[in-house]
C-alpha cells in the first residue's frame, strides 16, 4: 500500500480496502514540473497537486448543489453491495440471462440528497453519475466557466487529443467501489470533495485482468473479483503490479486511455464528489514495431468485433476463438 | 476399420496401419448413380468406382514411365521414416530453428526408379511428387489426352469450381504415409497402380486435429502424431470420427476442400501411383447463417494471417492470441 500522500492527512490507512496484491505509488507532482508534461505526453499516469482545474467547484457541497444544480433528472445507480460495475445497456438487452448488477434510476438532485441523508446500514448503496449539461443553474455555470480551461485545453492541444466528449459528475457514498476496468478515452480525473483511492494497472495487464468478451455487457471490465479472486480461472492475476494513490480535493489524476483503474471512495470518509474530463484520443500515427500494449488491445477489440459480427451469433464466438487457439497457440 | 471394398481383393487387413480410433466406410458407388452427383454438389466425399478418369494411365508401370516420361527433373522427397509431412519451403526459410522432416531432391525419373529398385531395409524412404508438365514424352501426352475430361470437366462446371490448377503425379514406396492435413482446393484423387488407404475427417474436426499455426511451415498439417497422440496437449483428438477407404486402380476419391486426409500406401503392397486433379473452389456465394465449418476455417486462416501481419513478428502471435482467449473465452 502506498503511503505517499497520507501524511497530508484527511484520511488514514484503515479506510482503505485490503487486497491480495502489493502496490507502488503513483507519481505526484506540481503541474508546473516539466516531468508532468513529459509523463502525460508519454501516456503515463501522474497525479497533479495544483492544477486548479476545478478550484471553482471545491465548495460544491450537497447543500450548494441542491440549490444550484437545477431541476433536471440525474442518473443514480443503486447496488445491493458496495460495488458498482458498469454495464452497457444495449448489450445487456441483446443478452438473454444477463443479471443486472446495478439499477439505474432517474431522479431530481434533491431526491438523491434525501436518499443519502436518510441512508441506513443495510440499505442499497447509491452512486450519482451524470454528465454535466445546460440544465444546471447559473451559479454552477459560472463555477464551470471558472475551471482551468487554459491548462486543460493546452494539454489537449499539446498531446493531439480530440474533442472533450463530456464532463461526468460523480457523487458517491463512502465505501463505494468502481471495479477495475479500462476506458477508450483519455481522462483527467478531478477530485472535488472527499477522498478516493485509485489503483491503476498498465494496458499490458490485459492478460492478467481477463476482461469480459467485447460483446458482453461488461465489456472493458475485468472478470476478476478483487475481494475473492478465482486463481483457478484467472491464474495470471497473481502477477498484477498496480500503482495507487489517494486523490483529495483539488488534485487531478491523469488516467491514460486503456489504463485499468479501480476507484474506491474511502470507507467512513463521507460522500465523494469528482469530475471526469474525457477526451477522444490522438489519431494513431505511423505504426512502429513492436506494437505498444495499447495498440494490441485496440487490435484485439477489433478482431473480437469482427468475429462476433461475421459469426452473427454470440454463442459461436467462444468455441470459434477456442478452436483457433487451444492446443495450437496455447 | 472399414472392410468395405476389401472383399474385392488386392489387399488384406494386415496391410493397414493400426491407430487409436474407430472408422466408418466412405460411400462407394458408380459415377452414374445420381447420389454421387448429389454428394459432390454438397461437398461430401465419395469413392467412384468407374469414372474411367485415368483409364488410359492404368498401364503406367515404372518401366513404361522410364521410357516415356522424358528427360526432365522430378521432385523426389526423402524421409528417414515412413512419414512425409509436407512443409512450405518459403515459411521454413523465414523460421529459424525449423527442422526439415524431409529433403527434396531433383532427379531424372530413371534415377528415381533406380533408387526404388535398389532400396534396402533401413534406407531412407522416397516419394515422387511432381506436377505433370509439357516435358513428358508423346505417349504420355496421348494417355493424358485420353483421360475422361468429359466427366471431370462436367463436374467442374456443375459445381462452379474454378480452373484446374494442376495434376500431381505421386509415386510412393509401399508403406509411405502422408500425415493428416487439409488442402485449400477441391481434389479428385485418382488411383493408378497399387492400393492406398485414405482416412478422411470433416472440416469441423479442426478443433480435434490441432493444425499448426498458419505462419508455421507445417500450416494445414495436424500437430497430432497418429502413431503416438499426445492426449495431454491434444485432448480432443480422442473425439475424432474418421471415414476411410482403400482406393485401388481405376478408382477415384473426391476429397472436398478443407476435408482432412491421411494417406498411406499399403504395407507390403509394392509402390503406388496416383494422380491428383486439383481445382480452385467455387466462389463464395451469399453468406448464410450459421456459417459452415469450412467457412469458419477460412475465417480463422484470414484472422491468423491478419494478426501475424499486423504484429510483424511471429513470436508475438501466440501470446497475443492467448491473451485474447485464455480466461476470457476458455
Ligand atoms: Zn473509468
Ligand atoms: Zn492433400
Amino acid at each position: 500500500m502506498a503511503t505517499n500522500g497520507s501524511e497530508k492527512c484527511g484520511w488514514s490507512a484503515s479506510q482503505l480496502r485490503k487486497y491480495s496484491f502489493q502496490t507502488k505509488p503513483i507519481s505526484r507532482m506540481s503541474h508546473k514540473d516539466p516531468e508532468a508534461d513529459r509523463l502525460i505526453a508519454n501516456g503515463q499516469p501522474v497525479l497533479l497537486t495544483d492544477t486548479k482545474l476545478v478550484s471553482t467547484a471545491l465548495h460544491w457541497d450537497l447543500e450548494y448543489l441542491v440549490g444550484n444544480l437545477g431541476d433536471g433528472q440525474f442518473s443514480v445507480y443503486e447496488s445491493k453491495d458496495q460495488k458498482f460495475m458498469y454495464f452497457d445497456e444495449k448489450k445487456a438487452k441483446e443478452m438473454k440471462s444477463f443479471e443486472h448488477p446495478t439499477r439505474r434510476i432517474e431522479m431530481k438532485f434533491k431526491d438523491f440528497v434525501e436518499k443519502i441523508k436518510n441512508h441506513k446500514p443495510g440499505d442499497k448503496k447509491i452512486y450519482l453519475q451524470q454528465t454535466l449539461n445546460d440544465d444546471v443553474g447559473k451559479r454552477i455555470v459560472i463555477d464551470f466557466l471558472g475551471f482551468n480551461w487554459t491548462w486543460v485545453t493546452e494539454q489537449q492541444k499539446k498531446n493531439g487529443w480530440g474533442q472533450l466528449t463530456s464532463n461526468l459528475l460523480l457523487i458517491g457514498q463512502e465505501g463505494n467501489v468502481t471495479p477495475v476496468h479500462y476506458d477508450e478515452q483519455e481522462n483527467f480525473f478531478a477530485q472535488v470533495q472527499g477522498y478516493k483511492r485509485i489503483l491503476l494497472f498498465p494496458p499490458d495487464h490485459f492478460e492478467m485482468l481477463y476482461p469480459y468478451p467485447v460483446h458482453h455487457p461488461h465489456d472493458r471490465q475485468s472478470q476478476v473479483d478483487f475481494d475473492n479472486p478465482d486463481l483457478e480461472k484467472f491464474p495470471r492475476f497473481k502477477e498484477v503490479e498496480p500503482i495507487e494513490a489517494v486523490v483529495g480535493p483539488g488534485e487531478v489524476l491523469y488516467i491514460p486511455m486503456y489504463w485499468w483503474h479501480h476507484v474506491e471512495s474511502l470507507q467512513n470518509g463521507g460522500q465523494t464528489t469528482s469530475i471526469n474530463f474525457w477526451y477522444k484520443s490522438a489519431p494513431t500515427g505511423k505504426i512502429e514495431y513492436p506494437l505498444k500494449p495499447q495498440q494490441k488491445v485496440a487490435m484485439m477489440r477489433n478482431i473480437e468485433k469482427m468475429i462476433t459480427e461475421a459469426l452473427n451469433n454470440h454463442e459461436e464466438v467462444g468455441p470459434f476463438m477456442k478452436a483457433m487457439v487451444l492446443g495450437r497457440y496455447s
